[in-house]
């Protein structure tokens, strides 16, 4: 039996007991493992450091091998993470609906954890622990899949995280990490159907992709985001520009932040020459449809592929729209349905604007920057989901559980 | 371009003019339509028979011709079908959260449509009007893939309700029919990512199965069901066996009726052969385990492959367990996370069971066939789901919608 399938299996046999844990029990098992994570630091950097020197003998970039990096801070960062976690509210067993039915069945609609889940990750070490721990939260097994180049650091962290585990109810088995490093590994995990719930893909959009390509077990799709903001003829032209400054610039390389901004002619005619000057000094290349480039003679001219690109870096198109449906029509073309912006100071457009924009988060007078589990106070968040189907938007923990029907009878058969 | 590339584009464009309509307009539409439907009947039949004629060149079997075959009191049936939904509450719109931040940013999570729908099935062209009328209810366009062999059927009764919507505010374009018969055509739909936003099989597994597999748009899976009944030691014999009998006999076809019965060692003792009678008396095959053909000696051994088969028909296996746990972790091993049932007096084993049985829905004391969307109280149901994400068990019309975040600010911008 391949590795994947035998840990697949091995963490559908911790299903039963993760189904029976109370939530101070599962508690326990996070703050264990966050202790053991901390007082692990040495043996765990020095598996970062194989990582990495591996990592830089292969000439991998120095953003990457950022990413890879773990300290004692980060270490503690992500134990506190898991301690965060612990404080969360449980969603396991909560009454989602209750149901009497006129033959006398009682039946309640209630929160169960998913099953088993998978993850499929780069090379950040700390995906390992935040997915656990949220997986854990909610009463499910997780096999975890990170980037080859993360292997040592995440064996070593498995491995003092199984430790910890051995001291509470949670059973070591919940926790599975792929070692195989071929891609075959990672296709297999994707076609296990019975034995995973979900596989959940978290990283860049070309990982992504290949998930949602190739499985056939169900997917929630996270990620990509070309985002707008529209600034209409009578919105506020300081709010305008702080908000479109913020959506921009504040972290460019998260799938939240703007990746077009659309401004109504008017506004355009009046604003846009002093706030293209507030994007240049910030850093930011602008480039521009023809009607925006009368007024912002230094921008590149912008192509069709710009306006469908997710930059993720200091680079922004700006289109000038006669009106707002012209700029709806430009989001439902490019858009990826994460989260969208208007600004204005009329109540009607922006109702339209929120009730017709199909995306996960629409926006009237704030930045797109908020979307985002924490923002929203779900407190951790395992992604972003950018599908429709199950969780849309900010996943917080109870976007890691499904439901099932109890119900109570006392004889009833079917006529 | 294709037809179904071409088609799925054109639903997409009723999608932003759906999301605008009101629960009236809708519901003009679903009785629109079923009128026009009954007002046909003549054309629709006609239309039909030519279906039936190559069936019957081609041999088709008379239960195939039967789940093909219209007459004027099935259209008339399908037609209160409409009316039965235009009389269900819109789910769309719903407002399922309120998040008031500390930074002023309120957050309303408002129940939206899907989007597109796509809808691959069978020779039933019952289900054409059945799913278009569950998607328009709640705002969804649809892309409609029948099997080739109703395709006549599938025309006339897409032409007549597209008819009907020209007199309505639902634009033509919201119902798709895909008419190329090639398998080729299943397949483009299933990978038709960015055009749909979902696709939900209708039928049988084989079909299932194929979506599943080939599919790289999000899936909802419905269908198999192999269900069981334990009958535990305390259970009551005259419930008991009104349960039993129920689960199996009363339409073994559908996905909610038992496949294999479980026995507690005590009960098989004082009532399994009787039971065992009143199932012979019924027209059911036994297969039974080693054990239970000690008490029913004319039953077929049952194999493990017997266990694993869903039969939809008049053939049950029986095996006696010694407990609960036996019975739990048979079921585990074979069940399909359907419906599944205890009998029992002692409120602890119900407890345990109800607990840690993972499946749709789980019964204590009432039979398995109840899991449907219209005994639950749904009013319609597009299929029951056996995955875990999305919607679990019967699917009434709230499965058929996302969300959305509607943020509300006043210049919030993020630190």
């Amino acid at each position: 039996m391949s590795e994947v399938r035998q840990k697949a299996e091995q963490a559908g046999q911790a299903v039963a007991v993760l189904n029976r844990l109370t939530t101070a029990q599962k508690n326990e098992a996070l703050l264990a493992s966050a202790e053991a994570l901390v007082r692990s630091t040495d043996a765990i950097l020095a598996a970062n450091e194989e990582d990495l020197q591996r990592g830089r003998d292969n000439g991998t970039s120095s953003s990457m091998l950022d990413r890879l990096a773990l300290t004692s801070e980060r270490i503690e960062g992500i134990a506190e993470g898991l301690r965060q976690i612990a404080e969360l509210p449980d969603p396991v067993g909560d009454v989602l609906e209750t149901l009497d039915r006129p033959n006398g069945l009682h039946i309640v609609k209630r929160r169960v954890p998913l099953g088993v889940i998978g993850i499929v990750y780069e090379a950040r070490p700390n995906v390992t622990v935040d997915a656990m721990g949220l997986c854990l939260k909610t009463g499910n097994a997780v096999v975890l899949r990170g980037g080859s180049s993360a292997l040592s650091s995440n064996r070593k962290i498995v491995e003092v995280i199984h430790g910890a585990l051995e001291g509470t109810q949670v059973p070591v088995n919940a926790v599975q990490l792929i070692e195989d490093p071929k891609r075959a590994s990672v296709d297999e995990m994707l076609k296990l159907n019975g034995l995973l719930d979900v596989v959940i893909p978290r990283g860049g959009n070309s990982l992504i992709q290949t998930v949602v390509q190739n499985a056939t077990v169900p997917v929630i799709e996270t990620g990509a985001g070309i985002c707008h903001t529209y600034l209409d003829a009578t919105a506020d032209p300081v709010m305008a520009a702080d908000i479109a400054l913020n959506a921009k610039v504040q972290r460019p390389s998260v799938c939240n932040s703007m990746e077009t901004l659309l401004v109504h002619e008017d506004f355009a005619e009046n604003h846009l020459t002093e706030l293209a000057n507030r994007f240049k000094e910030a850093g930011v290349e602008l480039r521009a449809s023809e009607a925006a480039r009368g007024l912002i003679s230094w921008a590149v001219p912008a192509t069709d592929e710009d306006f469908a690109t997710e930059y993720n870096d200091y680079i922004l198109n700006v289109k000038i729209v006669r009106n707002l449906d012209e700029a709806m029509a430009h989001i439902a073309r490019y858009g990826t349905k994460h989260s969208e912006c208007i600004v204005t100071q009329d109540a009607a457009n922006a109702e339209r604007f929120q009730q017709e924009v199909d995306a996960a988060a629409v926006y009237h007078n704030a930045s797109t920057r908020f979307t985002d589990g924490y923002e929203f106070g779900f407190g951790a968040e395992i992604g972003i989901s950018t599908q429709k189907l199950h969780a849309r938007g900010p996943m917080g923990l109870a976007a890691l559980t499904s439901s099932k029907y109890i119900v109570q009878g006392n004889g009833q058969i079917r006529q």
